[in-house]
């Protein structure tokens, strides 16, 4: 029915609108600037009509070399990928790409802050996780389990609730997790 | 000729293949983590053959709204956009976009690090500048010169010479610029 539509509308929107909502208040605010990044694309042909903006008539999809957000946050270096699953009790890894993984980790030795957001959506649940805890999974030889449990996300990562505006407001849990000390 | 022609193709690189041999070679190094920005495009139909990758068709290039470089440096987020011009004494500001600037300023006030690369090619001349510099020109109200002198580029930015590799070794000049303390 449509009024079924209308509430799966509310609460059905993907992990990136509602980052990109997120990122939209903080730039409005003057809280933090960061943005997604463009899908790469590998453009192959061009035609450029007279009168008339360029056409790329022929282009294929490029696999990211990086994270798809960053930016930069009380002076601090944000970057982070998000990532939706539709399982219930731990987050596949294979939608993780080995050089997005080592992007995150030479982004840390830079002295940057590198994180993964990840979805549950059956659930309703999203995680702020270091993402540190994704490197052991990549590391050669690895031979165990190639999902993260979510009983291992709530217990190292922060929970991010949905709100109005933004909608997730994931610098709060950036706050708790690399701008307070132990014990203060 | 094609001796001409072998010599052009020497010093004949683009800034943006400067730029990005630069930060491949910083990255490799371990000595810093930027990267270009995929060119924004808006895709507006996409086939998917059976059996081989998905063709975009129909796309169209969108503007930028941010810098095309970021990355993180010594902890610090690093944010700039290259541009080159054939003009000799002064660097036209008609290509950088309001939005832009507005990044720009944005990344700084955030506690970012914000510039910008300029090359005179016909000149053979690259100069880095603080972002700053621009800010006053896209003031609302400016009435004054669109342009910023070469000779005021050489005073308050620093001169990137070229080199083999890093290609431009523009980093040395955000050492420069930013970490060290006057006096010191
Ligand atoms: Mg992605
Ligand atoms: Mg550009």
């Amino acid at each position: 029915s449509p009024q079924t539509k209308t509430e799966y509308g509310k609460r059905g929107m993907t992990l990136e609108e509602d980052i990109n909502q997120s990122n939209e208040f903080y730039l409005a605010k003057g809280l933090a600037v960061i943005h997604k990044k463009p899908t790469p694309v590998q453009i192959v042909s061009v035609h450029y009509p007279k009168r008339s903006a360029a056409v790329i008539q022929e282009a294929y999809f490029k696999t990211a070399s990086t994270t798809d957000y960053n930016g930069v946050y009380k002076g601090r270096h944000i970057d982070f990928e998000a990532k939706e699953t539709k399982n219930k009790s731990s987050f596949p890894l294979k939608n993780f790409h080995v050089h997005q993984i080592s992007h995150m980790e030479a982004v840390q030795k830079q002295g940057g802050i590198a994180f993964v957001i990840l979805r549950f959506s059956l659930i309703d649940e999203t995680f702020l996780l270091d993402a540190s805890y994704l490197f052991p999974y990549f590391k050669s030889g690895y031979k165990g389990r190639k999902s993260i449990l979510l009983s291992e996300i709530a217990s190292c990562g922060m929970a991010l609730p949905l709100s109005l505006s933004p909608r997730i407001h994931y610098l709060k849990a950036v706050d708790a997790l690399y701008f307070t000390s132990i014990g203060s």
